[in-house]
């Protein structure tokens, strides 16, 4: 018996995430009624996921759910900002309940995990595309990308190029490394983890932050002309995976590195005066990051490996300019 | 010179719809950072437009600008909520500037007329796809569809089947009638109004309330099962539209007004002790509403024509059961 569009909400999509007490009147009306908490700022990102742009066709359900959440969080994250409620449009070419189910799941279990109820959404037939809108709070303080200046510190968290390599190694386009170590990579890109906590350990210390979505050069070069700066970044330090070495060797390690995408990793910024309290408040050991460059006042962006100067093959991904 | 997403957001999207004093930080960075009012309930919704599913190929950009808009200032409508800032989630299969112009200017003219502004969002390559997610108001008080009780008389604003029958017209399907009707159900499709004035005036007077967007039964329908209600309505009571019976008929005009979706009309239930109220604080030559039945106790869905008996050979649109 088919499914109507009704059924399948209630069935699917009424009680995904967590319960929270400031939920007035979630899904299943014409829209949501949420109760601010007093003296926050609401924040608000939509990221949208396409089927061969963001995924590849028949990519398993459960991680595309996952990453339609993942890829918002990320964005709260690097405004420093705590998540709480999704909104979730799906356009989906059939109701197929297996597909549905692990589609929920992995939306479901990342948002339990972050402390975000889904309060509403919308659900058509079409092109396999998922669009998330994530809320969330902060107080008066948030990251911006256009906060930081000349002198200022940049650094990248967790490692990078990972899930770029994973796709690579999803779409057989990336042969070499152990079993162990190619699963890690696809797990990257698959189930990425959204940077919430140290986004917000990172207000009142960071002057800018960004996440790494279009690759970290892509988005570092972002990050520093919202600032009105240039950048001078050593290649040499972005942090590796000991599985991305494995799997593509030091040089397409680095390719990977400099410009994969969808690591969902935070670059950020931080004043030379502020460098004490980030390694006191926000240990590297506990929330690992790296220190990979240096804004400057060129308005020009310099790449160099150690002490050999080095030039990006490409610098990461552009919806319309390939 | 192709154009990047990054300038293509500058240039069509980083200042649509109304200035507001209360947006922080708007398009550009990860997320959009807005001041809530004092007092007030957030209100949240999302609707998605495919081309094929939705409107046909090729239709005008000015009007699929409007309409990914109108659709959630509809939800809102039906809430008694006050719209306040967007979020837009656009796909497209290329970045043609003309397309991009019409769009961005069918949004923004009917964003402005409505006090909302454009604060954030995503622009990716792939099959034509809009979502929209409006944020706006309410107080402590709002419309939900299952607030009604058996004996609350039911109303629908406007008049209904106009949009289905512009589409009909649209695609060649429906050839009768003046052009001026013509063009006017057309009209009423490529650019509908969202009844946000009405909404907000029947807080405190409607018990319930839902948009018409698929079709005048099916959410009547929906109205009344939220509210544990079945329902008795009189499909002679509809409101037709002059332009309708000139392209359509009498006959198949009811059949566009009992099942045709997109009018973006409210319906709405109303204590018989509050009618009098209706009638004061709202009069139909204003804000035009008509009766069009009752709610009762029967959980059943019984429809009349004046005297007569109705079966509705359809009772609206699901996007899985066709």
């Amino acid at each position: 018996m088919p499914i109507g569009e009704f059924e399948l909400i209630e069935k699917y999509f009424s009680r995904l995430g967590t319960r929270r007490a400031d939920v007035v009147l979630g899904v299943g009306d014409d829209a949501a009624i949420l109760a601010m908490p007093a003296g926050k700022q609401l924040v608000a990102a939509t990221d949208t996921l396409v089927e061969r742009i963001h995924f590849p066709a028949g990519s398993s359900p459960r991680s595309i759910g996952h990453r339609a959440l993942a890829v918002n969080l990320s964005d709260l994250a690097a405004m420093g900002a705590q998540p709480a409620w999704a909104l979730l449009a799906l356009t989906l070419p059939a109701p197929d309940p297996d597909w549905l189910r692990e589609f929920s799941a992995g939306f479901d279990a990342l948002a339990q995990l972050n402390g975000v109820s889904l309060v509403g959404g919308d659900t058509t037939s079409g092109p396999l595309t998922i669009t998330v809108a994530l809320l969330g709070f902060c107080d008066s303080a948030y990251l911006a990308r256009s906060g930081a200046a000349p002198g200022d510190h940049l650094f990248v968290s967790g490692t990078v190029g990972d899930a770029a390599a994973g796709l690579a190694i999803l779409e057989s386009r990336l042969s070499g490394g152990s079993p162990e170590s190619r699963t890690l990579l696809q797990q990257r890109f698959l189930f990425p983890e959204a940077r919430v906590d140290l986004g917000g350990r990172l207000i009142g210390i960071a002057s800018a932050a960004i996440d790494v979505s279009d690759g970290l050069t892509a988005d570092a070069e972002k990050l520093a002309r919202a600032s009105g700066c240039g950048a001078r970044i050593d290649v040499s330090e972005l942090p590796l995976s000991a599985a991305l070495l494995d799997c593509a060797g030091p040089d397409l390690a680095r390719e990977f590195a400099v410009a994969g995408g969808d690591d969902y990793e935070l670059c950020f910024a931080v004043p030379e005066q502020r460098l004490s309290l980030l390694a006191d408040r926000v240990p590297a050991r506990r929330w690992p990051y790296r220190r990979i460059g240096v804004l400057n006042e060129s308005g020009q962006f310099e790449y160099h490996a150690g002490a050999t100067s080095y030039t990006p093959a490409r610098k990461g991904f552009d919806h319309f300019l390939r």
